[in-house]
C-alpha cells in the first residue's frame, strides 16, 4: 500500500477533474439512465452490500460504539431498497444543467444568457450513515459534477461496496467511473492535502461535528459550504388569539418530533401580551413530556417550576430535552434576540397578524424563516428538493437545504455576429 | 487619533451590521430616493469634490506616480457628472431585493418560497479610481447592503469627500449613514483585522493587484469573491469560410481596443484547417499595429517573423502588445488547452458551425464564453448590468461581471397554518 499521500491525493483530483470534463458533455438522459442503472444494481446486489455492511457493524460492536450510532450504520434489505428508491427519484428530477437563468438581447444585437452549468468537482466529508453515500453520488451525477467521497471510517466497508456498485454502473453506462470516487485510505494526514487541491476541486461540503467543520474551514484553500449549528427559535406573537392550540402543538412538535435534529427548536420567545395566556400552557405541555424549562425572570414568574436561564443559555444548541424560554416586549426585541443569539439556521413566528409575519420574515436573518409552522420543516425533503447534500448556514451561493440545483453555477454565454467593441 | 485598531475595526463592523438591519426594512423607493439624492449632491458639490481630488493629484505628482495612474485618479466636472449619472442609473434599475426566485405549494399545503434578500455587509478593497467609490456605494445601497470601503491611499481625500457627500445624503433620507462607511485610516495593520470580522461582514470583494488578492484570501475568515487574472483566448475554428474579415476584425479588437483590460485576448488558437487561410492575415494585421507575435512551431512556419513561444507563454496574461499564437488539430484540443492554461475568465470561438459553437460553449469552463464576438464584451456594462462591483473568476455564488443582483442571497420563506411534522 502506497503512503505517498501527495501523489494519492493528486491522482484523485486529476481523475475527478477529467471525469467532470466528460460529465458536461452528457445529456440529462445519459446521466439519468446511469442513475437508474445504479438504483437497479443496488437492488440486485443487496446481499453483497449487506455482507460488507456486516463487517462495519461487527467492528462497531467490538469497538463498543453507542447503540444509536450502530443503528444508523446498520443496513437491511428495506434500507437498501430505500437507497435505490432515492437514487431513482433523483434521476427523475428536472435537469438543473443547461437551464437558462436569464437571457436577453443587448441594443447592439449581442445575445446574453446566464446558463446553469455544473460546478465541476465536489469534495464531500460526512458521517456514518451509508445512505448518504448513494444520495450524494446521485445528486452529483444528476447535476453533472464529479464527487470525491470521504465518509466516516465506521462505514468504510459499506461505503466502499456502494461506490464499487456505482462505479460498475457508471462504466456500463460509458461514464468515467472517476465521476464518483471514494477515499479508500483512512489516514487523517490525507485531509489537509485534499483540502489544498483547489486546482481540481471546486467545492468542499463538510458534514459532521463542529470540530471537523472548523478543521476544514481552517485548512481549505477551496471554497467551503458549511453548517455549524442550529440554534432555532419560535417567537409567539401578541396576535395569537384563536390559535392557542396550534401554538402548543407547533412548539411541542418542534422540540419533540426529533430532538437531536438541527432544525428542532431550542428557545421559545413569548410576546408579553401573549405570555400570560400561552407561556404556562406551552411550558406545562413540554414539561409533561420531560423537557427541562430554563426561563428568564418573567418566564419563571409565569411558570414557577422552570429553572433560571443563564446568559450562556441563549447561545446554546441543546439538541436535548431542554428549552430556553423568554418573555420579550415586542416583535423587534424578538428579532434582535434571534439575530444576536441564533445561528441563522431556522426560526419561526406564530401569529395571526399579517404585518407582524411580514416584518418577522423580512428582518430575521436566517436561511429559513417559517410562519405558523414547525421549525422541523426546514429540510430538503420537506421543501421538495428530493435528497439534500446538506444544509448551508452560509449566505454565499446556497442557503438552507441544498439539492441538485445548488450544486450548479452558471456561465455567461454571449453570441454575436462578428461584434467588436 | 486612536491607534486601538481592534476597537476601530469592531466599531466599523458593528455600525455596518446595524445599518444593514435598517436597510432590509426599507422599500425600493426609499433606497432609490436616497440614491437620487446622492446623485444630486455629487453634482451640486462638484467644486468641493474637485478641491479634495486636487490634494490627491498634487500628492501623486509629488510622489512621481506614473502618468496613467495620475490620469485615472484625476477628476474633472465631466467625470463627476458621469459619477452622478452612474448613481442615478443604478437607482433606476429593477429592485433585486424581495424577488421570488421560486415558489410552490407542497402536498401538505405548506407554501415554500425562495426569496431574494441582501447579503448584509460587504467589505470592498479597491484601487485608485474615485468613481469606483460612488458605483460600489450605490450598488450596495440599491441591493440593501451596507458597505465598508477601503480604497487606495492615493485617492484618500477624493474618497473621503465622496463618502462624506453620500453620508449626508443618506442622513437626509433618514438612512443610517453607516450604510456606507469609509476606512479613514491607511495603516496596513488594519487589513488583517478587518478580514477577521466574520461576525459583522458577510462578503469581501478585493479588487486590485494579485498580491493584494492573495493576501486577502490568506487572511480572511470571511468568504471572498475574487478575480485573479484574465488569460483570455480566441479559438478560430475550421469553419470560418466567408467570415475571414470578421476573424481579423475581432482578433484586432480583442487585443487592441484596451490592451491592459482583463478581458483583452492574450492567446489565439487556430484550427489546422483554418490556419493557412487565416493565421498569416491575423498575425500580419496585429504585427502592423505593433503586436509581438509569439508562435508555436506551426505558427512560425506560417508567419515566419514571429518569435518562438516558450512553455511559460501559454500561462501568461501579458496585458501588453504581445500575443501567443498556436495551431491546434481539433476543437477538442483547443478546449483542452484553454481549460488547462486559461484563467476561466473569458474565451471566444469564431465559427460558422453551429455544432462547433455548441460544443465549445459547453466544454470551455469559463465565466464568459463568447461566440463570434470580441472577448472585450465580457463586462458588466456591456452585459447590461449597469455598473459592476467586480468580475468574479470564482465559481461559487457569482461568476463573471457582478451587478446589484449578485450582491444578494436568498432566504426560504415557508408559510403554514399550524403545520407540524
Amino acid at each position: 500500500m502506497s503512503t505517498d499521500w501527495p501523489a494519492y491525493v493528486q491522482t484523485l483530483g486529476l481523475a475527478a477533474r477529467r471525469a467532470s470534463r466528460q460529465l458536461v458533455t452528457l445529456t440529462d438522459a445519459a446521466r439519468s439512465r446511469a442513475l437508474d442503472r445504479i438504483a437497479a444494481a443496488l437492488r440486485s446486489q443487496t446481499d453483497a452490500l449487506l455482507a460488507a455492511n456486516a463487517l462495519d457493524v461487527d467492528a462497531a460492536a467490538r469497538a463498543e460504539l453507542a447503540g444509536p450510532l450502530v443503528a444508523r450504520l446498520k443496513l437491511d434489505a428495506k434500507k437498501v431498497a430505500a437507497m435505490a428508491d432515492g437514487v431513482g427519484q433523483i434521476a427523475a428530477q428536472v435537469d438543473p444543467v443547461g437551464q437558462t437563468i436569464e437571457a436577453y438581447n443587448r441594443p447592439n444585437g449581442l445575445r446574453v444568457e446566464r446558463r446553469r452549468v455544473p460546478l465541476g468537482v465536489v469534495l464531500f466529508f460526512y458521517e456514518s450513515r451509508p445512505n448518504v453515500t448513494s444520495d450524494a453520488a446521485a445528486l452529483c451525477v444528476k447535476s453533472g459534477n464529479a464527487i470525491i467521497l470521504r465518509g466516516g471510517k465506521e462505514a468504510f466497508h459499506s461505503n466502499q461496496a456502494i461506490v464499487g456498485i456505482v462505479a460498475d454502473a457508471l462504466r456500463a453506462s460509458e461514464i468515467d467511473p472517476a465521476a464518483v470516487q471514494f477515499v479508500d485510505q483512512t489516514d487523517r494526514a490525507l485531509v489537509p492535502l485534499l483540502l489544498k487541491q483547489d486546482k481540481h476541486i471546486d467545492l468542499v461540503i463538510p458534514r459532521g461535528g463542529e470540530g471537523l467543520i472548523r478543521l476544514v474551514v481552517r485548512e481549505s484553500t477551496i471554497p467551503v459550504l458549511k453548517h455549524f449549528t442550529g440554534n432555532c427559535h419560535i417567537y409567539v406573537d401578541a396576535a395569537t388569539a384563536g390559535i392557542e392550540q396550534q401554538v402548543v402543538d407547533v412548539c411541542l412538535n418542534a422540540k419533540l418530533s426529533y430532538t437531536a435534529a438541527c432544525n428542532s427548536v431550542e428557545h421559545l420567545l413569548f410576546h408579553r401580551a401573549a405570555a400570560d395566556r400561552l407561556l404556562p400552557a406551552v411550558c406545562a405541555a413540554l414539561a409533561a413530556k420531560g423537557v427541562e424549562i430554563r426561563g428568564d425572570e418573567e418566564a419563571r414568574r409565569l411558570f414557577p417550576t422552570s429553572k433560571p436561564a443563564t446568559a450562556a443559555d441563549w447561545d446554546e444548541e441543546y439538541l436535548a430535552l431542554v428549552a430556553g424560554v423568554k418573555v420579550v416586549d415586542s416583535l423587534d426585541a424578538a428579532v434582535e434576540h434571534i439575530n444576536e443569539h441564533g445561528s441563522h439556521h431556522t426560526d419561526a413566528i406564530l401569529t395571526t397578524d399579517l404585518r407582524a409575519a411580514d416584518r418577522f420574515v423580512k428582518q430575521v436573518d436566517s436561511a429559513s424563516v417559517l410562519v405558523n409552522a414547525s421549525t422541523r420543516f426546514a429540510d430538503g425533503g420537506e421543501y421538495g428538493l428530493g435528497a439534500e447534500i446538506g444544509i448551508s448556514t452560509d449566505k454565499m451561493h446556497a442557503r438552507g437545504p441544498m439539492g441538485a440545483t445548488d450544486l450548479t453555477t452558471y456561465k455567461w454565454v454571449v453570441t454575436g455576429d462578428g461584434h467588436v467593441r
